[in-house]
């Protein structure tokens, strides 16, 4: 590791609940013995960088968690463990078709005081719950949350660490929108910042690339699959190569703001392939065909491990 | 209104949805034509401040909106009308005993594929919808959602106006974190920063102080609260009262960040009263005692007003 990310992980606060997470992933993962049941980790959602380290104030970055969400579902079909690890209160897989606030909005009381789903809402909020719980039951989803920058990175490392074993069956499909900027937590200021007068400047130094030391010390047999985002169409292309050349990754999904729901181009070493949502058919999502195409790339590469 | 809050308003993006929420709080408004209905304006969690025009990153707040979400229940309670404006997202009356993620926490598949509810959960779920569900349907209970400081100020404003024919019996009751920085629209860079080198450097100039204007020019007549927020407890009695001088406020809830489930310090011109939780009752909250005490001095100023 690298001496930027090795003081990044030396000065960040210590995670809590380490040992609960270490247990919970060390069970998902022996729940299948024969060691060949893939397992993806889906990130999802967006990091917070705090900056007080009694945290008033933060920056955050932009991200429903709508795309992780969705994904985890088609990993789930195509037969995957998934271990999705999500921002707090982001899009939560098998609640994607249910309103805001669904908990006030779905139900409504009747006269002998019981509970029953409105009926608008009636096959949405059953398909949610029974595939929600479904999945769980049958050990295939672990959802682990976080907030801070610094929960991420350490969480994520346990589940690259816990998955080694795994080989080339394990996945890694990072869909979350990471900072890239951060207060360190020793020149954070320990008290809420005073706006007593005049303007505020922030200096905020670069999130050290753990994408490199994840790929390449971490998981270095895994499947990797990371996200580029840009709102400018003109470099996003280039720039979601430059980051699959840098990092090795096995495939980066090129995404712009704006048709993100739309259209996505998957960057491989040989390739730019365009997937859309498929227009003719209502409530169609881009990401049923992005988790097929990158199923068959896994498997592909699977094969290719093995021989 | 100051130059520096006119040209706020002339620069921030205009608010989408402007109709509908103004025909919505003229008919909540309107729901009782004999005017001696009180009506208290919660505001609830964080605004956030984007940092570029196309919203990737942002400055947000914390807040979780708990404060908000009690305090709605108890004014409801003792007889008031709510506008509750709050942050997407964030803690909802009547919510607050359920789990996160309840929707898909606090029901489960029966095996005629009927959805009942958990049984550890019955009580909180039946107490949550059937009281929500009252309040909104009796027509005391209104809420907007917002999640950037131009909505929340453009909200608030026409929350403002629109209660002014209610006089004295209009409240603020001003619970959310509102963004004291900001990056004025016209001078936000319209992509993605770009993370190519080196360290970021963003200025933040203040937001001006509405306050004052909501106080003075737009709801002269109302009865206002503001809360101020510290984790150093050294300066917080001292920053509440020269907040409540500044902006006239009528009580200012001084709360320390540690402690703010347990005690707030009610700061008005001639008192300081400290509340706290009943911890003899389990379950007990600030909010009810708070509440309490301030529907009183209310009552109070509204006999006043009258005289």
């Amino acid at each position: 590791m690298d001496s930027e990310m090795k003081s990044f992980f030396e000065t960040a606060p210590p995670l809590k609940e380490r040992d609960i997470i270490s247990e919970k992933l060390k069970q998902f993962i022996q729940n299948d013995d024969t060691n060949r049941r893939r397992v993806v980790c889906v990130t999802s959602g967006g990091t917070t960088v705090p900056l007080e380290q009694r945290c008033v104030r933060y920056i955050d970055n932009f991200s429903s968690g709508y795309r992780g969400a969705a994904s985890t579902e088609y990993f789930v079909k195509a037969g995957y463990a998934v271990i999705f690890l999500y921002r707090r209160g982001t899009c939560q897989p098998y609640s994607r078709s249910l309103p805001d606030n669904a908990f006030l909005e779905c139900f409504e009381f009747t006269h002998e005081s019981n509970i029953q789903v409105r009926e608008t809402y009636s096959e949405a909020v059953k398909t949610a719950i029974r595939d929600h719980h479904a999945a769980v039951e049958r050990g295939v989803l672990l959802k682990l949350p976080f907030t801070t920058i610094f929960e991420y990175l350490q969480i994520l490392q346990m589940i690259a660490v816990t998955t080694r074993s795994l080989g080339p069956h394990a996945m890694f499909y990072l869909a979350a929108a990471v900072s890239d900027f951060y207060v360190p937590w020793e020149s954070m200021v320990e008290h809420k910042i005073q706006s007593a007068s005049g303007p505020l400047d922030i200096r905020l130094v670069q999130v050290p690339k753990m994408l490199s030391v994840l790929r390449k010390k971490w998981a270095p047999m895994a499947f990797f699959i990371s996200f580029k985002l840009e709102t400018d169409i003109k470099i996003l292309l280039e720039k979601a190569d430059m980051a699959r050349k840098k990092y090795e990754m096995h495939a980066v999904v090129a995404n712009e703001l704006l048709t993100r729901k739309e259209e996505v181009v998957v960057v491989t070493e040989n390739e730019k392939i365009s997937v859309h949502r498929d227009k003719s058919q209502a409530g169609s999502d881009v990401e049923n065909p992005l988790i097929e195409l990158l199923v068959g790339r896994h498997s592909a590469y699977i094969k290719d491990s093995n021989t």
